[in-house]
């Protein structure tokens, strides 16, 4: 592996670990905790949001980078995998507020945070749907393959920081209806809030810069090389077995 | 040019213009205008942010792209130019909120906008002051120039994406504060500043997408490549006339 990469994979699972601790102290010390069937539901939501659409999807993305000497089919299933479990999550996540509004008769998308999140939660979806249909499924061609990686990887990273500032709305609404009057003392709750909020563009930060620097690209494998050269000889088309 | 470039950047700008005049219309429409001796000082805030922070920080990005075969000299001279003057009027926004602040007695950076805004002027500034030292002011060697680009290019791209989240907390924020009982009723306020967060949010997309497209970054002109040749040889470092 290159120098660095590691140390930083490791900082970033630091980070996630962190922020999810942060949330987990937030609800549970000044909001009262977590649970189904109760007027603690709403804050299943935060919890969900924060462990799927940032934690595991931040994670996913860096599977190519954190396994690099795997074979590539054993990484993008995991790939998959992850993020299928990150939307799986999103989706207790997002079932959760629906509920807990319907309960306290609260209207439902009406602010930035919904748009945002609900936006980032769709096409995250349909993110997901067409990296399995291009990529998981056999069927489209390598050429197609090829055309469509660079756009997959852009949305992929765009829908990764659209989750994180969704989760920073999320953060300020929270704290502005429960403790709007206290907020501006400086209370506890509020730092740390605003600390976990941080955290989440610390997150954010790490994982880009490791999936953007361009000498930390996953090269091919020796063997994933040769099979490349066959296909694109074959096809004539462009390299299936590229840096991801 | 490159197929498609100009249409892209051509949004971009349209896009820009348009969260522009949505802002003047939120703040003229429904918060009384913008004046800066009086109550709505406040106002010259969220306008100056937009402005500075997104926009003109958002161009001075696409500068590279938009005028690709024109001398890197004069193209990063305006490059530096409209950072500076993004961060100008950035600074006019941030004293008008202090001073708004004082005068109506509420207390400063106590929340999670305000610090990530002024962690992402901060820091703005800070990459301002670092872009200039190794690329403006003669003195850095080209080795280090290259070995220092790819941090600059990512933290250029990392920063603006964290403008327009503190944007969006802005927007979240002073909604809350000014119409929160109303909100969840859909009024037409509430649609439009939620309508500039998306704005906000799309202009980011355009322009990342511009900015991250491999085949779109500027390539060096026949001349700087004579140039850079020579330079390679007489300093044995990388070239200097790589893409930006």
């Amino acid at each position: 592996s290159p120098a660095g990469l590691s140390a930083y994979v490791a900082v970033s699972q630091l980070l996630g670990l962190t922020l999810l601790v942060a949330t987990g102290a937030w609800l549970g010390r000044y909001r009262g905790g977590v649970a189904w069937q109760s007027p603690l539901q709403f804050n299943v939501h935060p919890l969900c949001m924060v462990l799927g659409m940032v934690f595991l999807q931040g994670d996913a993305l860096l599977v190519y980078r954190a396994f690099r000497n795997e074979a590539k089919r054993s990484t993008k299933a995991l790939h998959a995998l992850l993020h299928g479990l990150a939307l799986l999550i999103a989706l207790v996540g997002l079932i959760a507020v629906f509920e807990s509004h319907r309960a306290k008769g609260i209207p439902d998308m009406y602010s930035l945070h919904s748009w945002c999140g609900m936006a980032a939660f769709v096409l995250y979806l349909l993110q997901w749907l067409l990296g399995c249909g291009f990529f998981l499924v056999p069927g489209a061609s390598f050429p197609l393959r090829s055309r469509y990686k660079p756009l997959h990887v852009y949305s992929g990273i765009a829908l990764f920081a659209l989750s994180i500032a969704a989760c920073l709305l999320g953060i300020t609404e929270m704290l502005l209806f429960n403790i709007r009057d206290s907020y501006s003392n400086f209370v506890p709750e509020g730092i740390l809030a605003n600390a976990l909020g941080l955290l989440l563009v610390a997150f954010g930060l790490v994982v880009g810069y490791v999936l953007t620097r361009d000498d930390w690209k996953r090269a091919p494998l020796a063997e994933e090389m040769a099979l490349s050269m066959d296909f694109k000889t074959l096809t004539e088309g462009e390299s299936p077995g590229g840096s991801q």
